[in-house]
């Protein structure tokens, strides 16, 4: 089993990143392969660009996220929504044939001052019917307060969360399985 | 007054696009002003960009908006949510001090294919909330099966659309004037 | 000025009864006659039943609703959204002719043990937007971790949650005044 | 395998009723046992009434969405949203031990004069995060322009709309198979 991350932040010491760090963590003790695709350089979408072909760019990233059982999306809220930044990858991959969400088993984590990314998730879990992905609904990982949960680099340090982002993709893994049925 | 609009699609000829200049021609046989800003060139948001200071292009985007009356959203459909362009627009604009969309009131409109934009419109509706934007209920501006509507520039031809978009104005004009009180 | 209140609870030591009777007591203060409007008596939606005409209590209540300038919602969250309850009052109410929510301000309330309704608020929000009524936007009142904040009869205690429902008035008659405009 | 219909909607010639019949022949060519169960005489849930004990009527109801292994609900709109009756169900559904959409495969079938219900679907997802139901993406069910596809007695006519459903199925019976796992 394959698992791709993809963060909705670009800053340097983003919680997000580092989210998708204790994935990772979690996924080499399982033997199971995980690597994180970076959207941080893609153009702003727009069709023009796109009728000239894909950039490769993205390109590259989708092939990784189609090579993936499944995919976890470290998705930080903004506006009480999705990042503009996580959008625009997401509608420059809705472009490439043979799409790399279409019947995949995703986890969506966010971590926030308040609520954890609560009002964003279902915005994010509307999306993924388009794209005919299946997001796993327990345990939803919205870590509420997480200023003290995280170091100055975006570490997550908090031991109850580090488990509970155990537990989530043990239900990731377990629904992936489903699916590949 | 003073309308400012805005475009979530980059391509030249968006029908996005084509919308705002149905309704510039609406606003200047009301002698209203209307400017549209770009949002195109605005990077991706991320946050360290952001600490060493506003880009250019969105402090003067955001100095126009700040200066409306009223707001207009020319907002496409990409799975089933806003665009990532539009949305990381308004990323940007809501880490401006003193901010453009506070108490403003706001139409939205779209064109697709299909539904015309219905799945989207909520989820753009919920990020004002956080801006704290009042939304023009009636009438949405929905242009479902755009297809027929619009030619190969973007314009609008369809005249009954056009007429509605004067009705969904003058909704806004109404509601920019009762939040002025 | 009127206001009336909706709660989308039905038992009797209901923590929404309990904000509704904090919000009588601040509007009491600003001389602001408020009603509370029971819909616990509704029968299940049926067309069948209102072809044959509209339920005596639902006519009475839409009476009530009709002569306010501005509506509260104390709005549980049961299952990620609003309360059938509260849903099947709604449902009601918009097959009446002249309706009470058009063009109204609201303000929506809400507590639970979690997040305090944020997951439903935006549900009620969209519900809102087909009976064209606008929706407070500042503050918006989640009263999470409600458990201590309330006693045993429903009647809420915390003071800081009190003088919050204050604020959250004085928001909401501000935009009752604008919308008569 | 053992499916169960929901109907949103309580009216005797209602087009959800009728969706439910199509879905029944469907599932009676293919050998799937198929019931539907009735929640037009449930009370307006109180947690007063359920602390003395479920209703009979509820209880019964969801023993048969217990043995179900795939649920289909008929869900219109009203109000931008599910409708109350439907809400209420779910809402005591939601308090038996041992809940009866833990893990199922749905599908969401809506019928409207307009688009077809697509404002309330992404409601009733929601509520079915929350249920932890997976509900199916491909194909919406969205009845769109319903008037002349059914006749007087709510019985669907349109040999399209028909097929799709049956291509609903379909894929409602694969994910509920890949659930079972």
């Amino acid at each position: 089993m394959k698992i791709v991350g993809i963060s909705g932040s670009l800053r340097k010491n983003s919680t997000h990143a580092g989210i998708l760090r204790t994935v990772a963590a979690h996924l080499k003790e399982k033997g199971i392969e995980f690597t994180v695709v970076d959207i941080g350089g893609f153009p702003l979408y727009d069709q023009d660009i796109n009728d000239q072909g894909l950039p490769v760019n993205v390109q590259q990233a989708h092939e990784h996220l189609a090579q993936a059982d499944a995919i976890v999306l470290a998705s930080p809220e903004y506006n009480y929504s999705v990042t503009g930044v996580l959008k625009n990858a997401l509608d420059w991959f809705s472009r490439v044939e043979n799409q790399a969400f279409n019947g995949k088993a995703v986890s969506i984590m966010g971590a926030s001052p308040g609520m954890g990314t609560a009002r964003s998730q279902y915005h994010l879990r509307q999306i993924l019917v388009f794209l005919n992905a299946f997001v796993v609904n327990k345990p939803e990982v919205m870590i509420a307060q997480a200023g003290g949960k995280f170091d100055d680099s975006g570490d997550l340090t908090d031991e109850g969360t580090i488990a509970f982002i155990g537990k989530a993709l043990t239900s990731l893994i377990k629904l992936a399985d489903q699916l590949k049925k």
